[in-house]
């Protein structure tokens, strides 16, 4: 009955323990056995009661962020699994107009940090995703990509607060410090930098992330290079590569075909479509937009001013290149509600390569009987492959099947995946099989206590 | 007899236990009871067997990346220490024309990196520190921060391969994948990342380490801003605040005083000095110049372009911020040997602040009797104050005391120390004091087993 004890200790503290109603926060866990109650603490003490109560009698903890279930957190132990949803923690604690940064509490939309940044007429753009209800803080923990040049959530995080399984506050970086204002301005504080060890791992529940956010820039003017054949597509992501790392574009420049983007955003693409940003001082742009004309000529692509656009995709491709998350996204959830399951590759950025995971991709996925996206985006120095598989109501068997044969597929062709929806974890880190690696990602997960030996014992 | 026995073994294996004749690599342990044996292993197979047989035997191992010292690991632990000296593994494994980016053994200098690249014709910039011959291993496991747009070594590091204290070989990120391109592409690989938990921790022995590169930009114009009075010099740092935000000025903001400039550089600096750099297309660098020199003229500062620069520190300056150590760094060390200390602090990017720190600063370590150089720089949301304290030939204890009087006097103030040399290793950690943070140091260290206890067990 530890569920029973778990309930009524949290009952005494004021947090009730209730049957869930919304389902879509467990979305990326379809196929799992899901937990069927769930606590929403208002408090840090909140979570750290929930931490040592729940390690006390055996429950595990499965945790979102907020309603939209983007960083879930799924526990791996034997114990009977209860949902911490997070969303009611939802305080914008600090934006800082001088230095550019936020830190939020975990329940945090998109939306509503844009909100609340515009209530002050502070001008940011915040990186997001496609879904405006998504958490901030669950992006950065799931280490999502956006559109802007702010795209690495992880790498513009700065300063975290978590509870630990044995309830324990951490904070980290120069949070560690009694006293400064520094916190939200330098990442690695001093000694070995750790918060990377919270984010795709489940080894303590967030409780408050500061982010740096990008200044609207003077000018901005995105761009869609439109192409009709595969050879010119190949092409076009080997100058994109260049443009990309030389920062002369220095956003995720997207690559998608027309197939997948009338699923995503509708409209009216071409055959294969790529889309970026220029920013900078107006007549900087201006110098750019010359050079990327003189490209799309030599390699036949047309090229589009997305300040002109019209058609729905295009415009919201104009949005999310500066952090506006895409209304017309809900199409595609209006269309497949929370029967989709996202894989997120990591590959060169290289035109044969992009084609070929592209389209082998919709092959297999076609095969097995699932509906299919494939958009392709540039990091740093990587192509990143988002594939959404969709699934009929009760076929979901159907999406796992095809997702672990997409996993083992490309694994072997050495491409891995470096985002997935926690149904799919264990089997893409079984894929990640260098054994120092492994051994070192259970010492961690003893040590925090999180592991499932800890918990079961 | 454990050291006896050591050497031993390790003898065995080919590889020999010396007597340490250069006591340069430890310049910053200096007041520690130092080591008098030194190791220099060829391979991993190497560093694995002494990892394996230090830790059988009760020695601790400290650890240099190579001659130059940067990047120092002190161990703490009871046994006998004995130096691993990595100088002889120095090999650049990879250089990627297309994708920007290098794969190092730990020995290799900036110097030699650069070499390798040039004698390819491959055009980058290596963003590094005043010293040619400090290891670019050294300096990320430092978390250094050079003076290029590439300036956070450690945000730029993809993919890392450690030995950690049970011989255990660990590839992070893509390399756990046992196939692919992608070990320097991608960064976080899949679940938790821990690359930076190797940072600033002796929890292992670094053997390789991946960078990304700068492509060398079309145009690059340094600059310099002289300026003869402190309230300009606050105005100037609010200002250059934004322009490094807003990516303006994209690289380290340089600001520092006269004296400094004059023992670190030579050459006849202005009371306080700015630098910085314009990069981009040829026409783009003039839009921006335009702007600069209009800030320039508003604030009564003199705009000066480096490339035109014919005094030593000047054109120190204009080398540094393209990734090129400087000659004349040499004097400084000419003038005191090794007997110099290195704390860095992180502030805000404010001019009171700056200013203040930099004159206290100063002021506390003349009133201890110690040369001292202060040079701040900005990171993306900090300014990093450089200290750098000399001390007369057997005169070591006054620095060591002038610099844990540094450490705490500005902790009380909020001002954090971020990067130390090992000497004052301790002294920095006790002033960040959240328990959390200090169990969770203490548990990682416990679960690497590089813990004092577990060595000691």
């Amino acid at each position: 009955m530890s569920i029973n004890t778990f309930s009524a200790k949290l009952k005494k503290l004021g947090v009730n323990t209730e049957s869930i109603t919304d389902t879509m926060p467990l979305r990326g866990a379809a196929g799992l056995a899901l937990p069927q109650k769930v606590v929403r603490p208002l408090t840090v003490k909140h979570i750290q009661a929930i931490q040592k109560i729940a390690h006390a009698e055996g429950v595990s903890l499965w945790v979102t962020p907020n309603a939209s279930g983007n960083g879930l957190q799924v526990s791996q132990a034997d114990g009977e699994p209860v949902l911490v949803d997070l969303s009611r923690m939802r305080s914008v604690i600090k934006v800082d107009n001088d230095s550019a940064y936020a830190l939020v509490e975990p329940g945090v939309s998109y939306r509503q940090l844009s909100a609340a940044l515009q209530a002050k007429r502070y001008d940011f753009w915040i990186d997001s995703g496609r879904n405006a209800a998504d958490s901030v803080v669950g992006g950065i923990c799931d280490r999502s990509l956006g559109y802007s040049a702010y795209s690495d959530n992880l790498l513009m995080q700065c300063g975290m607060e978590v509870v630990t399984a044995d309830g324990a506050l951490v904070r980290t970086g120069m949070g560690a410090l009694p006293k400064g204002d520094c916190w939200q301005l330098f990442k690695f504080g001093f000694g070995p930098y750790m918060d990377g060890s919270f984010t795709q791992s489940g080894l303590g529940i967030p409780t408050k992330i500061g982010l740096w956010i990008s200044p609207a820039p003077p000018a901005y003017r995105p761009f869609a290079l439109r192409i009709d054949d595969e050879q010119t597509m190949v092409a076009a992501v080997e100058v994109m590569r260049d443009l990309r790392i030389n920062m002369v574009v220095p956003n995720t420049v997207v690559v998608v075909d027309g197939d997948s983007e009338r699923k995503l955003l509708g409209g009216n693409p071409a055959p294969w479509n790529i889309y970026g940003g220029l920013y900078g001082l107006p007549k900087n742009v201006d110098i750019l937009w010359g050079m990327l004309n003189g490209i799309a000529a030599q390699l036949k692509m047309r090229l589009e001013d997305l300040t002109q656009a019209t058609d729905s995709a295009a415009q919201a491709r104009a949005g999310l290149m500066q952090g506006k998350p895409a209304a017309v996204w809900h199409d595609y959830e209006k269309s497949v509600g929370s029967r989709y399951l996202r894989l997120v590759f990591a590959l060169p950025i290289e035109g044969d390569k992009a084609l070929h995971f592209a389209k082998r991709t919709q092959e297999i996925a076609k095969a097995a009987g699932c509906g299919v996206t494939v958009e392709q985006g540039t990091a740093w120095r990587t192509l990143m492959g988002e594939v959404l598989l969709s699934y009929a109501e009760g076929d979901v068997q159907r999406a796992l099947a095809c997702g672990k044969t997409l996993i083992s597929e490309w694994a072997k062709q050495g491409i891995g995946v470096v985002r997935a929806d926690p149904t799919f974890h264990q089997a893409v880190a079984a894929t990640y099989s260098d054994p120092g690696f492994n051994k070192l990602q259970a010492l961690l997960a003893e040590a925090v206590g999180a592991s499932p030996a800890r918990r079961a014992a």
